[in-house]
């Protein structure tokens, strides 16, 4: 039997006890470590962190904590090797690793520069001049943004393990606040391994960074007013702990990233011929197989016009097939393996719930082609596409396959298409491909409420665009209703975010005297 | 029977049936009206708001919702006397109801003034400059904020009805949300009245404003992550409600403002003789007798050193001593009554635990001398001062006498001083009474993580200082933890926390056509 991942709590690397929950290979089927918490004292974690950690890194200034951020992300660049070995057996190909591993470091970087040189030089923010409240001016206000005397809990997907606890990380330590990782269990010994590599540089202050593979039964009974929760995953999930004590009557912070039915729209101008007819294929298909479709922010709904359903389909189903799936590494390879087969069994039952609302166009629930692996073993699937006619159809806009599936749907005029984008009830990303500036106004105008981040691809930004599913450190990525409401990132509203607001009341003297 | 009170809902007003709750004057006993809100279409006051107000709204410009704004709150000030006369029946002083109905009526001019002044000249406000995002410059982002498509419920506490209407109704409706106001049933009848006066005025769009008296069963329901809930009340309350699926599921957006354990702390440097300490004993005064003490802001922790706990205590008395309680308007009387017996006896059985724990050094909680009224009928009771020569206790930090109650907390050093300030868990308002420089800035480093507002006051700030207990429409109200985690006002903030926020990414060209 494989040994219990380590978890770092309360100062030192401690194995949970019991049997564990066992984390397999996602293309061999073997056994790759064990996770469990049981035995770990988890009130000492808090304990530890609060005790610990809060008071050394509130201690630091900001350009300290910058600093240790930087060291941090430098750390685990050196290992990276080591990351994409392990991201591997997870099922990611290099191409996928890198937007997880180099993403969640290239994040950390950016945000040790944004707070290198958009923060002060010491430990309180101050956001306002004098707000004069008398005819005199003997008597005003300001507004500080201090550390809160809490901490900061993640709680992360399997998808991302580097990436999601890195941009979570990085926001929390520049704001003075000790983290405790509670990663995914399919994917936790790769935030682990990444722990270590930052805990064993010594980059960070003891107590600011711990992580707990396992559950974590209790820990919430500790949080409160003072603590902030960050939590991704599904909504499920999102909604009983955000229902819990600590947020609903201890009013702890709860910043919620849960399911999300994304749609890229394609504009009337970009018929076959077009370059974004193009850039629009291109990027459905990156969407369907990168992370084999395993991201927050995956097109799960292409909408074109419905005079384009026939074109759009067969240029997509042309690249697809072109896509080789199978072991990360093996020639030939583009699209690796989900995480594991219950993912794959979930996601092949969701992809049916959808095809029911039309007919599957590309792809095979059941069957699929692998190269260099043993697809009975492996959690491999086809990508798919279902072309639903009927745009009303709920089901396209309501059920999320979380995997290389989307939809086809075709919309008649642009309040059809505004219409459509806002069934998804809440979207983290959507995009327009469109060169017509009218076009994209309407649909940037009637979407926006309805999305955190939206994206315009056109033949100008082509050249640089990051993609539809790439969220940005400077940018907010969360998104309304389904979406969870939250909001991450956006360049330093993620550090404000973690900060208590105060306004401070007093004469021209006292105020001037805050933030030196 | 006298009537039931009607309700604004779906465009016309409707009076509730059956029997209602019955809302009695708090001075003579005899019944002022009835709320029921049974057989008022709940469902279709949410479409209404949705279906009309939300369309007429968004389809307004910035200056032009500053201007509705105005003009509403224009009609509430000509119909003022009104409000007053309602309030005295509600047991306030014309000083009580000032607060009430002209911190109101200002608190909305003010958010007139900030829109007009702060906000374009359009219905989109894109925060940023074009972010760079790639080497060459043809791609970047920037973010916008929209209005939501959904609809601002303004959940509101017995004690401030016009005040505490309008400060979440102006920033909603420059958001360009329509709100359904849900008054406290005591007071139901003052705002209900407010309301009339702004519906009748024409100044907003219908739809735009709906009020129901009575309880909302199923309301939550309709509601989602386009919708704001706007919460003022107790923290049994804020938890029950938070919890609901409209929240923990789908992402409504909540913001909650509870209990608030309040104190005010007198520096070393005030000793009698110095106008800090005067300062102090003067506003603990106001702020236990003003509103008869019913203010989610009032001091409830006086916190002193230890040796001035006689000459405050005697200082305080004598002050209270000379204040006289009895029905509005009559002659020689400063303050009035609670808001109704059952709130008077919750306060009295409040304010005994806290007397547990020291002893009470002004005031008796059975008897009080009244002016003018019947000391039987009204919600009389006199201010009630609590010594606690150990602070440690933990009944003054945890129980919070909604009333004229507060408690005398000596405190050893300025770090016993911060300790004893957190103990609150999170506070609306704290306050520093001290002319000594470094005395003030370290309470300030020290609280202002546990505080959403914190007021310095000496002797440069008194003559124009707003005080202890008074909000200001520029700065934040809201407080972490035991406070509700919330926060309000703030200025433009409280538009901006309405209002979606969506990056938008592309090329110069087209992201130089936001907000045009």
């Amino acid at each position: 039997m494989s040994e219990i991942l380590e978890s770092y709590a309360g100062g030192r690397w401690v194995a949970g006890t019991g049997e564990g929950r066992e984390v397999r290979d996602a293309v061999t089927g073997e056994t790759v470590t064990r996770v469990s918490s049981e035995g770990i004292d988890l009130g000492g974690v808090v304990a530890h962190a609060k005790a610990k950690g809060g008071p050394s890194l509130r201690a630091m200034t900001f350009p300290e904590r910058a600093a240790a951020l930087k060291a941090a992300a430098g750390a685990v660049q050196a290992g990276k090797d080591r990351l994409y070995e392990l991201s591997a057996q997870a099922g990611c190909t290099a191409r996928d690793a890198a937007v997880d591993v180099d993403g969640g470091i290239g994040t950390a970087m950016v945000y040790s520069s944004l707070g290198r040189k958009g923060l002060p030089d010491g430990t309180v923010i101050v956001e306002d001049d004098f707000i004069q409240l008398g005819k005199e001016g003997v008597f005003g206000g300001r507004h500080v943004l201090t550390s809160p005397h809490g901490l900061s809990l993640q709680i992360n997907a399997f998808n991302f393990p580097v990436w999601g606890m890195l941009e979570k990380l990085a926001p929390a330590l520049l704001a003075g606040v000790p983290t405790i990782v509670k990663p995914a269990t399919p994917t936790a010994h790769i935030a682990v391994e990444a722990v270590r590599m930052m805990i064993e540089s010594g980059a960070l202050p003891e107590g600011a960074l711990q992580i707990v593979a396992g559950s974590i039964p209790g820990l919430f009974d500790e949080l409160g007013g003072q603590d902030h929760i960050g939590f991704t995953g599904s909504a499920d999930t999102a909604a009983m702990l955000r229902g819990d004590a600590a947020v609903t009557r201890r009013s702890a912070h709860f910043n919620a990233e849960a399911d999300s039915l994304n749609a890229s729209v394609l504009g009337p101008d970009a018929v076959p011929g077009e370059p974004e007819f193009d850039l629009f294929v291109k990027a459905l298909v990156t969407e369907m197989t990168v992370k084999a479709g395993q991201k927050c922010t995956a097109i799960r709904r292409a909408l074109v016009p419905a005079a384009q359903m026939d074109a759009v389909a067969e240029a997509v189903a042309a690249r697809l097939g072109g896509i080789g799936i199978g072991a990360p590494g093996a020639e030939g390879v583009r699209m690796g393996a989900l995480v594991g087969t219950d993912q794959r069994d979930d996601v092949r039952a969701a992809a049916a719930r959808i095809a029911q609302a039309g007919q599957i166009v590309y792809g095979d629930l059941e069957r699929v082609d692998v190269i260099g692996a043993d697809a009975d073993k492996g959690a491999f699937m086809s990508p798919v596409l279902v072309r639903v006619d009927d745009a009303d159809r709920a089901e396209p806009h309501e059920v999320e396959a979380f995997g290389p599936v989307s939809s086809l749907i075709g919309y008649r005029d642009v309040e059809h298409a505004v219409e459509l984008l806002a069934r998804g009830e809440g979207s983290l990303a959507g995009s327009v491909v469109s060169a017509d500036a009218d076009f994209v106004t309407d649909v940037i105008a009637g979407a926006a409420p309805f999305h955190g981040r939206i994206l315009v691809l056109d033949r100008d930004s082509a050249p640089e665009s990051t993609g539809h599913g790439t969220p940005m450190p400077q940018l907010v990525h969360g998104g309304p209703g389904r979406a969870g409401g939250g909001q991450e990132e956006g360049g330093l509203r993620a550090v404000h975010a973690h900060l208590q607001r105060t306004a401070i009341q007093g004469s021209p003297a006292v105020l001037g005297r805050l933030g030196e």
